[in-house]
């Protein structure tokens, strides 16, 4: 299934003990639809607060529901802030997190003077005018294979830290042009990466950090290198790419 | 003062007794800066649950406060789904309502399966495949002046029905292929017109009315010929328009 939901008022995808998360909600829709209690694997986790849009899991499950009722089903049951969009039948061998061959994240940062009223949960409010120009400059200098030690979270049981970067942009919001994406594509992403690296592209756009020292951060493989890990709201889990060899 | 807000909290803009209303909202923060009882003056009402962008007011104060000053200092009053976006200084016979040259709207619909989880109070979300083109087709019909009593609620104590429609269109939203938003720019709106003229144009979406019908409805100059009022969380206010002669 591909599922979106805003964040907001959930304690982050993976289920836990007495916290709402978004993995406890689904697998209680599915148990309403099916009686069964279907543990759901998710593309990976996402943090407290963030939120997607084309977060992906699969299942097991006994039920003859057909195929096209399942994603309408499901909303039925699910509460308003979370959304199944398709539902696809899946190999045997399908994994919604090992089949993943690529993350695309967006963070969002509104750089207006003031919070936009209808947006202010979806994205990180920024008054101080930052130079996207430097920032672009920075971002590019991801692409390719590296170990992101400095755009980690310490808080990790991860030991490779090296990750492959496809795509690494900014792109200016079409409709507000006070508002631009951070847009990250990679073929997976450590604990709270994109965060860090937001964080720190914003002290680039502030003129706190030049490019070049930006580039450096993960040359010194130490996430004291780089700067603050910024707020999970403005973080959106965009698209998970998958082989299409799995879908039957 | 340009102020925008989202409209889902709120019995709408003017003020009343017993209900929630923007007005208030924002002559509590004026009161709260300037110890004065300040009554403003909007460029017209906004329904309970529409929304704005662009909604414009004015209102006379003896404060000192300097005008660099206005829109933080509301803000910081504020609740956070209403925010002030620039205040100007302007001419003693300004007015917002009666000064106001031109207003556009903005109805957006949702035309995807599911709903947007994200943007879910602030569109229509009509899961049953709209014909996008004819809605086009009939909304320049629009275009002009015209007598307008079939769109406006019975509900109104106006007596002239003719406006003037500048610019009525259909547009793609950029991000969204399965949502777009109706665009309506004229020099005044009747009581409930645009929702009607939305509701009525769903109807042409979805083939319940020809291009034809549509433009008879004008004609009819009766409120029983026209659709029904599309719900008011589609509606934004986005902008009213007036002479740079009164800014100050």
């Amino acid at each position: 299934m591909i599922v979106s939901y805003v964040g907001t008022n959930y304690h982050g995808f993976q289920i836990q003990s007495n916290s709402r998360t978004v993995q406890e909600e689904i697998q209680k829709a599915l148990f309403t639809l099916t009686k069964e209690h279907i543990v759901i694997h998710g593309s990976g986790r996402t943090d407290s607060g963030v939120h997607a849009r084309g977060q992906c899991f699969h299942f097991e499950t006994d039920s003859e529901l057909p195929l096209r009722r399942w994603s309408l089903s499901m909303n039925s049951q699910l509460p308003r802030d979370i959304v199944v969009n398709t539902t696809f039948e899946v190999a045997e061998d399908f994994h919604a997190r090992r089949s993943a061959l690529e993350k695309t994240y967006h963070y969002t940062i509104n750089n207006h003077r003031f919070i936009d009223p209808f947006y202010k949960n979806y994205e990180l409010h920024c008054p101080i005018p930052l130079d996207v120009d430097k920032m672009r400059s920075a971002i590019h200098g991801l692409i390719g294979e590296h170990d992101f030690t400095s755009f980690c979270s310490t808080n990790t049981d991860k030991t490779d830290f090296v990750r492959t970067i496809y795509e690494a942009d900014i792109i200016t919001d079409t409709n507000y042009s006070s508002k631009f994406h951070i847009v990250i594509t990679g073929n997976g992403f450590l604990y709270n990466m994109v965060r860090i690296i937001a964080g720190t592209l914003i002290q680039v756009g502030k003129g706190n950090r030049t490019v070049n020292d930006f580039i450096n951060v993960l040359e010194a493989r130490d996430r004291k290198a780089a700067g603050p890990t910024a707020l999970a709201q403005g973080l959106t889990l965009w698209h998970v790419k998958y082989d299409s060899k799995y879908i039957l």
